[in-house]
């Protein structure tokens, strides 16, 4: 397995490599990630390129049996090039300047920019493209979208409309451009939605988001290209992070032949939130994934840096293990004394010696020895899928909405931790993509739903799914338009009503709803619905609709389709939902469970590989029902096993 | 009466007309609003006009007996405007570019802008000059102020201000140019207050104000003199929204013939804080008003857009024909799919079908053509007029104050209250204006006081008037220099007193003050008087000035004058204090009255009309001492009669 | 002794002067200030000069026995110099102009503008040079540091950072300018710090902060040289004011010749914030000092400006004077009513006539004349010393730091707060002053320690010295580069620890400790520290690292080092430790005290001046064990005094 850090030999004297491979191996490294921001080194000036220092770097961990994630150093552009071409930066809706003195300055659809970053990357890979020891490469660093307003973007953006929309009059009609007289008679006339004395067009706002979020899947594209080109026989990656809002994370994955990510999760995100990233990084290429930035030590970025406590960082690794990470790169190897990072720390510590991380995680590297082999085949099966929508996501971004209190994260993660809680594996899938194998597709504020996602949503229900939405879902057509069907849009057949109005509460007090009896608060919105087809499930017990439909299900082919037309409910609720549905749609495996245990599986076609982790301060109990071998001690496991506190056993069922 | 809705038929296909038309009838319209943001329309392509297809639509409208006002499109401008000329825009104080991509991105001062405005402008209205369906026009949409800093805009400003102060001399010694050494020596020294260091010059700050208040003004008159050119027979007028605070709206109304206004109350605001805003409407132009935007469901710009409660918007338009409205357009017709209101909805639902809000003001049409005959004569008589200082306000709003916890508005409805709770109708009236008439007037916080200001309110007092004032009152001349006759400036005489000094607690914790033997505690500023001629009403209970008046009456000939040197109070003393002097002052009818009930009159010669509002959840009982006729039903009232819950009686005096 | 008033005379008629002389002359004035905001009456037109008003003035005043403290007017450029040249104007870091119109709007690097303030200062001085009633020239008003980031500033920071680094390699290297590829091969790539899109190099922060401080010294030098040249018998200063965290006032103090000060405490700041920057202003350069605008009514700037109670006034005098002011001047003469300070008040009214504050002042006035031939040679003599450093202030001003929660000031104030309680009087230092004389240094928060700055406190210590330090302290370099050796960097020796890592809780919620049997809660951060040669002096109770040391005391030479690892404490744990730590090291003289009193002293060879000060709201008593004489009676005094409410006793032992 990959295992390793992320290694910056360019920050310490070149004598220092030999220590640090020493110590590497004596870890357990199979792996370290490099070149992320070494511009200014391999070309100190204009054309003159220094890779020698480099290769000498990789060769020797590669003769120490470590080989290099490689990246491009795009993410920073040398000082002399900035002073060359001071007009490369980035201009935001204000209008002002992005300056160069830390990273991400620079446009991605800047001609001269592109054309200097082509030529680093392509000598950069030319340089290396027969070097065994480079394992993968990393695109850049953190990709991200800045909704840049220079003239080469307005220039890039209207070509990119035409491409969408054509002409001028399909753009105009199919968003309403007429609104506040912003029709426009030729392509030149369209600018980048920029500050304004009141509210932007909700259909500018969109279409310029997924511009921002096409303009970086190009550039990423770009340098792709010349990876495949000149070394075809390594991986491509770029380290994704963060939320996944920005950016259409699913379109960016296309461009790459493996996803990865940096984690970093604060205290009370190490476990619900986690996951879900986790699971969505798996998903963007329904494949195992790189693990970049594993946190392991304190980070450098949050306003309060907290320390990764004794343990922390070898559990964290197992759950990203767990949730499909074949590879495993901490962030990051020595700890950091200048620069914006200065205070981030890592394995060891700023005189290079070993700190405490270092003992724990040499630990995790020869338990992922033992475990690898029985693991490489295996991944996450889920029979769970959530329905990621960036469009949904940038249509509830626009500067008018309902209401600003809803949040499509927030939304999600009130389903997914029910899930969560029962160790029940979720993939995530983009709208359109083949879900046939999932027995439970659940679509939380769903919004943009074009005729061919209701379609795609149809068919799959048809076939005898169960897809779940929540209100908002349907609202808005492909170009953030609300839809002329009520307030369900293309969904009305699918779910079997109608949605006739939105009541939104000034004060965040909304209405109450009772369901099997029992009574739930919501706090936020309630969709009026009328019933078609559907059955009612929940009913408002308040207000003047007092008595109509808060949760709906309609019968649709050999399926079922629900609605949830309120938000928020206490977890109660969401618990009681959905017990009631995966009761019918999911198998769930009962040979090893636990009380407050998170427990997951890997599998392959002859192995199940189940991580019963521990997060809690005090020992659990896991209960196996059927004879395990655990892989950690080798030992068979059978019937009530502790699993001490902050800890982990991972089981093997036997084939 | 004039009732019906805001239509945008250009948002739809052209075949709807007629069944918007058929359904319009039914509910029993006179009217519609059309044509704001239209511009790309009319004038699809620069010089060439496209009036007929709206001439189509605003005669079949007018075939039905619905009649039309018409908007001038002029605050969006088109598209290929903004390409040609991209110097147009706005330019804010620290020097962003307001953007167009929304509505109200253009300089009033740029002269190309202002010369292509009045082109449409003319070229509609001399289309339209002879269509008898027209009605009124609206100039623009919701004019505004905004602090423009182009180059244009600071010739204007010299240029204005050379009008003001004639002298360079004059302006550096009224306003006290010298200190900070900001006297000029030319009048192209003289520059727009942006973004400093430090704080801004008052006087600066002030005249600034004025500046773009009148370049608001002189836009519109601009507008106002092509139609009344063109169209000598229709009226003219430019509906007002907001808290009227940024703009001068007494001298706006100068230059129309009606005043209209947009109304979107909050939950909380449907009350009180409404009326305030109906009553200034009214007092504008002191008569009846048109309302253009009346609420009737969700809005679209707020944080949390509401909705309107089933028999709120019948609620809502008696209370705006209560204070004066004449003529009711509901906003909007059809409920929006596109551009930034996209999510307000109107009368019917976005596929064009009513819904509950069309039922419940189709009955509302109905009713009200059974009053108009009886109404249409009359208005609101008021004995008691607020003083409403835009100067004042503008004060208020400079850098630097003796406590930023005080707000013009906040302190008028304090008073305020009062009246709307006792059912007494009030007037608002601009310095200088014809106050003989009212018995009672109350100047709230009326910072500036001229030496022609004062005067003005001796003669009111001299002649037997009630003159209320509270602190800070005075505090400013006509300059936004401060006194030099101590804290109450000009109005010495009047109040018989000498303000100190004025004391501002920094924890918000204020001296408690008694009167008539009451304890009432005060919260922000306490003003530190001593009495000449005036008494002491209430006295201060703590602190080095304890003892001290804290309210004060000066008989002024045959006059009273009153002065309240503190803030704020709870409710109780605006009560109490407000209690004694109304009684002695205004002459209020008793023959109808009830607990808790929101009643309104409206007069002629010969009628009285009595609206009788039950804004609450539960019936309410009023008390009618001498028979009326209920309007709505027919039938001759006597006696306790109930007011069912949100709605209400509209009764009629016997002649 | 100097004592007086700030004075406008410009503000007001010509004819006002004699009358306020003969208020000045009665109310025992021997000083004014003046000139500060005249340029546009020195200099009306370009090289125009008009001084002969001035001069009338100033020998007027000087006639009546009133001196002049003359400001230099360039605070405030007239606007013609801002029409000619528009280009003289700040540039914040987005890009944004500060414009004119209010004080402090032109770069000190502009060539154009510095000229032209050279000039008029050239000018002023020469006029003035022989005239005798000039007392002290004070340059420029309250100067303070803007991050400009002109064109200019950009070009004197590359000169200013070449001179610090010589060459770019040094530069690279010392500050790791590597990390995000930041490195430069020539002087003209290096740009200042701006507006970025991640966060900004922390080594490039503290530069620039440096040059911004050497901009301000060199430009206060640039004015204080010509004073000297020209009027080498008048002593030159300028006022200080603010928490002094933008600007190295040490170095600043170096190019004056006395240091002065403007002070406005908040209600709540009176006592203890009020000493810690009485105690800065004597420390910068170890003397006595002016006080330039000694508050004595309502201030003009503030969100709430309160009223100065009576007695207040008279009472901040004492305090000053207790804490070394040797020269009054009150802010201000007569009640401004024109400009940004409109609101702030004086001891005359606006109309001229002696108000409530002129009374109490008068009286002060008189006292002072009393005091002064005992006081004149007196000073406060300190045992204790607090290391204030600029340096890590502005480290902890780097974007991202191991928590936002912590505040240099705050953590000194924590320390100070004791010594303010028990009277015990505190000098501030630089890094490298001479500190032998003291008994105890304190180092909150000294983040940075060079190696020079090490061995200065070792050499202290180990001559028999107390050292204390707090968390942080060493944790960066000269760079402001996180130090190699551990966290405790340079203080390793000294402190006999090292500190391993660092936790901060995101909740803030953070470890107890234990010290001497007794429980303290931090909330902040814990630094995690091992002894080398310390003794634990108390120990955490919790977490992975409970029973670690929490403060360490470490026997160093003859003396002790204490350091403190965690933030922060209640004020309980400063009172325990620190009593400890005083009743070894500190002798205090026990002959005047009293239970809620600010007893502070100043001293000579000859005399003692004991300052006895309730600030309280009742009488106090004051324990006298050896006989004084009561300074403002005459009286001798013994045992138990009583001291009357917001009321002073000052004694004088005798010799």
């Amino acid at each position: 397995m990959y295992i390793g850090a992320c290694y910056y030999p360019e920050h310490w004297e070149e004598e220092r490599l030999e220590i640090d491979i020493k110590l590497m191996k004596e870890a357990g490294f199979t792996v370290v990630r490099m070149g992320d921001y070494i511009w200014s080194r391999l070309e100190p000036w204009e054309g003159e390129y220094r890779f020698e220092w480099l290769e000498k770097i990789i060769n020797k961990l590669g003769e120490n049996g470590i080989r290099t994630v490689l990246c491009t150093p795009t993410d920073a552009a040398p000082m002399w090039l900035h002073k060359k071409y001071p007009d490369m930066l980035l201009v935001d809706p204000q209008g002002h300047k992005i300056y160069p003195g830390a990273r991400t300055a620079c446009c991605f659809n800047n001609p001269v920019f592109r054309e200097y970053a082509e030529k680093i990357v392509y000598q950069l890979v030319r340089y290396f493209q027969n070097n065994p020891n480079i394992v993968l490469y990393q695109i850049d660093n953190e990709l991200g979208v800045f909704p840049c307003c220079c003239d080469h973007c307005t220039g890039k953006y209207r070509e990119w409309m035409k491409a969408r929309y054509q002409t001028v009059e399909n753009y105009n009609k199919e968003c309403g451009m007429i609104f506040w007289s912003q029709e426009i008679s030729e392509w030149d006339e369209l600018s980048i939605p920029r500050k304004t004395r009141k509210a932007l067009h909700p259909s500018a706002v969109l279409n310029f988001k997924r511009f921002c979020s096409d303009t970086v899947i190009d550039y990423c594209k770009m340098q792709a290209d010349i990876i495949k080109k000149w070394a075809p026989h390594v991986e491509v990656t770029t380290n994704m992070f963060g939320s996944f809002t920005n950016q259409n994370h699913f379109e960016l994955a296309d461009v790459l032949d493996v996803a990865s990510f940096d984690i970093y999760p604060k205290a009370d995100e190490a476990v619900v939130y986690a996951s879900s990233r986790l699971d969505l990084v798996r998903s963007f290429k329904k494949k195992n994934f790189w693990m970049l930035e594993q946190q392991c030590s304190q980070a450098a970025f949050r306003a309060d840096n907290r320390a990764v406590l004794p343990g922390e960082a070898r559990m964290m690794t197992y759950k990203s293990i767990a949730h499909g990470a074949d590879a495993i790169v901490y962030f990051r190897w020595r700890t950091c004394r200048f620069g914006a990072e200065q205070i981030g720390a890592g394995m060891l510590r700023q005189d290079g010696s070993p700190n405490r991380t270092y003992e724990e995680l040499s630990r995790t590297c020869r338990e992922t020895e033992i475990l690898w082999p029985l693991l490489k085949d295996t991944t996450v099966n889920a029979q769970v899928a959530f329905v990621f929508s960036n469009d949904s996501i940038w249509s509830m971004q626009s500067d008018k909405k309902i209401t600003k209190k809803l949040n499509y994260l927030d939304e999600m993660i009130r389903y997914y931790k029910f899930f969560e809680n029962r160790n029940i594996a979720v993939d995530f899938v983009a709208p359109g993509e083949d879900i046939s194998k999932y027995k439970l597709v659940i679509a939380p504020m769903l919004t943009i739903v074009t005729k061919e996602i209701a379609q795609w949503l149809e068919a799959y229900t048809d076939q005898g799914g169960c897809f779940m939405a929540s209100y908002l879902s349907g609202f808005y057509d492909g170009h953030n338009v609300v839809t002329e069907n009520y307030y369900q849009g293309e969904l009305r057949n699918l779910l079997g009503i109608k949605v006739l109005e939105w009541c939104v509460a000034e004060d965040g007090k909304q209405n109450d709803m009772s369901m099997d009896g029992k009574q739930y608060g919501s706090d936020v919105v309630n969709m009026i619905v009328e019933t078609e087809n559907a059955k009612m499930v929940a009913a408002y017990e308040h207000n003047f609709y007092k008595g109509t439909p808060a949760v709906t299900v309609n019968q649709y082919g050999k399926g079922e389709a629900y609605y949830v037309a309120a938000a928020s409910f206490g977890e109660d609720f969401y618990e009681d939902l959905l017990s009631k549905v995966v009761h019918q749609y999911v198998e769930t495996d009962e040979a090893v469970r636990g009380e407050g245990l998170n427990i997951m599986e890997r599998t392959s076609k002859e192995h199940k590989i189940i991580f019963v982790m521990n997060h809690d301060d005090r020992e659990k109990t896991v209960d196996i029902k059927v004879r395990h071998q655990n892989l950690l001690t080798g030992d068979e496991v059978i019937g009530k096993v502790p699993v001490p506190a902050k800890d982990l056993l991972i089981l093997a069922s036997r084939p």
